[in-house]
């Protein structure tokens, strides 16, 4: 059962994602260590003790649909208003509507917790938080009286409307329309698909964000508005009025996060659901984009939280289940299977892999926070450095994900295919990661052809830079191991500078395909050298401060060990950048005739 | 919908895995080409018409089990009635039990096409067939006078019972027991789990075999004897008599092969399960291993099958699905996502991986092949041959599986999620086949400690050296990228040489521990690098036979990419294997703590 990793959390937190500096930008006094003991600790008490029980038993039952109705599964309701009770929902919010006013990286920090403990219940909450996002840069002061207290509350939850059959990755290609009213509402129809948490019986309304155009609409992306589009209408007063025209149609039958919803969802099949223009008309999408960076975050994080609970989940049982002897066991019987080599190597992996996922969704949520609490040049700064490492912190901890699930699988043999053994929920629930909020191959895209362009490529290499100041420190210590530790790393930067001077020609010279050809493994190898680089960072920590108990011991080992298993794939991976194209791009014709 | 690739598998049988040579062996008259041709252009449209069309109906269906009854999936019955009729079952078995006589390879292409299809259809059959060869190896002349022409014809099942709760990997550890009878039978006790096809409708009667102790038996693996158990016991004139006492206690609800009933087994439960020893008291174990190359080279079949059909299905979603615009895109509205970079890349890699799954079946099947059909020291280089290839065959193409049929889910974005799609059963199905017949991490052991050191590590170099004349053949050819390309697989074996030195090293000095962590790192490298070398020759067999169809050209191009784009990691597994253990070995201690 999940444990929270409260003290490993709080270390990368203060080591990795420096949070000192986060706490002096938030106002030093009231952030104070203690505090975010404190709220760590509760967040992982209510995590494993509250939600992660709830887990499996939701994916047994799913969220039944009837005539429009949909119910979410045993004991989902009460962890719901208790944990929106906790004050969890209006974590980052501000005080005016109810928040706490707290950084995202403590947010982040709580979401890690509520994914190991089940990624179904925590996107529902992960998606409300968005919202309100969007509603707090975007709304009229109306709506945001109407609506954000309650959501900040957790009293309603909300959703986001995108996708359409049609119009996926391309939202350009969306057909909801929203007609204007006379009285400055707007009537919306559509369908639109994949809705998380669409509809449901945690809350007593839902309000829905729509992408839709208006009659008189520019085609493609700019001609894309937002519309705040309740469940129920409001009154004047606040109470609930009339049901408004958007239905549930359907859930789809999914691979996993069978606790989470995915709905069809039909607006204004009965004559148009009543729906308040959010920002400008024809600037929804840039609405949206307010908010991509957090909940692409987000969804690293899923990744993160999946990854840790699936490490442990695999090592409770490697240390139970005994097979064989191990060379040099020298207990009574058969030892237990985390004591033979090629099982620790899996479990070194998943704790190396999840780490790093860990370092770069904290390190993400420092950049955001600083780029949210500065001013001018220091404040584009940090926007630019939240932007680099947005698509790194969706792609490379939801791929790490996948990869840990299926690891914990293969740790527990034949039983990790039975599903009453847990292991295979994880990795079914994690794949859903690296394809919403923009596939890992969409984040690729974005990280090659806007992230490394940021500041004429002076951002990329300023970071680059960074994580090199980094190993140079390790490269000079007299501990175990890390100057080769460093000299490893540091290889991997070598190689990731070199890929990016290709990757930024290739872009100047206006090959886009060969650029585009190799922006995943481009991605792999910036999430492996950053990766690699921060847990450097974390080991340096750990011997700066003082190895005592056994995590701050395997927190070096896991550095160590990444540097010298997993790491060294990037000097192909520059390769298949620099290279691998060409063999690639001369044979579509030859594929596409199947 | 999956269409069977004849033509590549014809290709692949002649050029790749020398089906000349077999052909000869087997009497080269009767094993004509046109024959040859035959046999795989009716299996592909059986595979494709027949038993495809039911493989999703059977993952939604199951196996439901009631009061000891097993219900296989609507059509499955009449499909495998056709397919037995067909004369599918009995292609390797000996004439004299009405089978065919046919060569391994042949099976293995047909087995390629049936788990294409559905590897939950394809399981049953694959059982049946190891049993049919244990019994021939092992069985008492009565014995197989009862049962092996049942067996072979499809008439009846059978069963492999080895794994017990406390019996995985450590057969050692098994339990379950036999009685001696006065009468020369045997009366076998025990409870067997993860029974593949234990109990179903299929069929009349049901032929276990079963892996129990006599009461003398040494404890380990040198006490075990192999028994038949049938589910009825069979009169002397070959009616079915009495109900064994055999039963099917429950089924399994599992992440895929849902069409495949994986059952609990209780022997015994009424007053002892009557059974016949197979082989000598004692020597059960043995008789297992005599078909234990083929089962293991069957599972690989598995994960090449399924990897091919992911690969057809996410090649047809993306020639259809529709999105953005693709760089050099000039037709009307959206491009094909099949256009854009990205995403060719991963259709490509499905396409290298799903090659090589190919090329390393075949070629194991061939070295079976040949070793059944020759004597003396060309039998013992064959047979060395077969035992070198058989991990490999084995975890290779399995683990290419999953990760190719990953691949498949996402090229599907939000579709490859839904059930109803397809993509993800492909996954769910895949991700046994790194578990059973030995965990991949068990094949990686059995590669390294068992299989270089045969002849003196002869074995191993020779087949490396073999490697290296494709590649030197290629690197003189003055075809585009052919020298690139030669120079690059060549590389990869120049780590596979250096990495397997280091682990006969490491051995001869009892660094057992070492040699152990690196296994899996080193088995990766293994399959790319000959992967690597064997696609070569595929290519150099296309360029001289001359390019004519698109897909000629698609198989050098899929040479070209694997090299370019794939075969590189072998630089980096190489230090992994020689100087990565050290950072994991340290670690136990605190790793254990959790």
């Amino acid at each position: 059962m999940y444990s929270a990793p409260v003290s490993e959390i709080g270390f990368m937190l203060r080591h990795v994602a420096e949070f000192d500096r986060i706490a002096d930008a938030f106002g030093g006094d009231e952030l104070s260590e203690d505090l975010v003991e404190a709220i760590l600790g509760e967040a992982g008490r209510f995590a494993a003790e509250e939600i992660a029980p709830l887990n499996k038993i939701a994916d047994r039952f799913g969220t039944p649909w009837d005539n429009g109705e949909v119910t979410t599964p045993p004991g989902w309701r009460e962890a719901y208003s208790g944990w929106a009770e906790g004050g969890w929902n209006g974590l980052t919010a501000p005080a005016a509507y109810g928040g706490q006013d707290l950084p995202t990286m403590l947010q982040v920090a709580t979401y890690e917790m509520w994914n190991s403990a089940s990624m179904s219940f925590a996107i529902g909450p992960t998606l409300t938080a968005g919202a309100i996002e969007a509603l707090i840069a975007h709304a009229s002061d109306d709506l945001k009286k109407t609506y954000l207290a309650k959501l900040v509350s957790g009293e309603w939850m909300a959703t986001m409307n995108l996708t359409e059959p049609q119009a996926g990755s391309d939202l350009g290609a969306l057909r909801s329309r929203a007609d204007r009213n006379e009285d400055g509402t707007y009537s919306v129809f559509g369908q639109k698909i994949f809705i998380t948490y669409g509809e449901h019986d945690l809350t007593d309304n839902i309000v829905h964000l729509v992408l839709a155009r208006l009659p008189d609409a520019p085609a493609g992306t700019r001609g894309i508005s937002l519309f705040l589009v309740p469940k129920f209408l409001v009154n004047e007063d606040g109470t609930l009025g009339e049901r408004n025209d958007v239905h549930c149609a359907s859930v789809e039958h999914k691979l996993g996060i069978h606790g989470s919803p995915t709905c069809t969802m039909v607006y204004g099949d009965k004559g148009g659901a009543k729906g308040w223009l959010v920002g400008e008309e024809h600037k929804g999408l840039a609405c949206m984009f307010t908010m991509m960076n957090n909940a692409r975050l987000a969804v690293g994080v899923q990744g993160l939280g999946v990854a840790e609970a699936a490490l442990q989940h695999a090592l409770a049982y490697a240390n139970e289940r005994r097979q064989g002897k191990a060379p040099g066991w020298s207990g009574e019987g058969m030892s237990p299977i985390s004591a033979h080599p090629d099982i620790r190597r899996n479990l070194m992996t998943m704790r190396a892999l999840t780490s790093v996922a860990r370092a770069l969704c904290y390190r993400c949520a420092a950049a955001i926070d600083m780029a949210h609490k500065s001013e001018g040049a220091e404040k584009k700064s940090w926007a630019e450095r939240a932007a680099l490492l947005t698509p790194l912190a969706k792609a490379v901890p939801t791929d790490i994900g996948v990869e840990v699930a299926s690891l914990g699988v293969q740790i527990h043999g034949g039983m990790g295919y039975i599903e009453e053994t847990g292991a295979a929920q994880f990795l079914r629930d994690a794949r859903i990661a690296p394809i919403y909020e923009g596939t890992n191959g969409i984040q690729a895209i974005d990280l090659v052809t806007r992230k490394l362009p940021l500041s004429g490529s002076g951002e990329v290499r300023g970071f680059i830079e960074e994580m090199r100041a980094i190993v140079n420190e390790a490269a000079t210590q007299n501990h175990d191991g890390f100057a080769e530790m460093a000299g490893k790393v540091g290889t991997a930067l070598d190689d990731l500078a070199a890929a990016t001077d290709w990757m930024l020609e290739a872009q100047k010279d206006g090959r886009m395909e060969e650029a585009l050809a190799g922006a995943t493994p481009f991605l792999r190898l910036f999430g492996l050298a950053a990766g690699g680089a921060l847990l450097v960072q974390g080991a340096l920590a750990t011997a700066r401060i003082g190895v005592e108990a056994p995590a701050d011991a395997l927190r070096i080992h896991v550095a160590r060990y990444f540097a010298g298993n997993l790491i060294g794939e990037t000097a192909s991976l520059r390769f298949t950048v620099t290279d691998g194209s060409a063999s690639l791009l001369t044979a579509d014709a030859a594929l596409m005739a199947g």
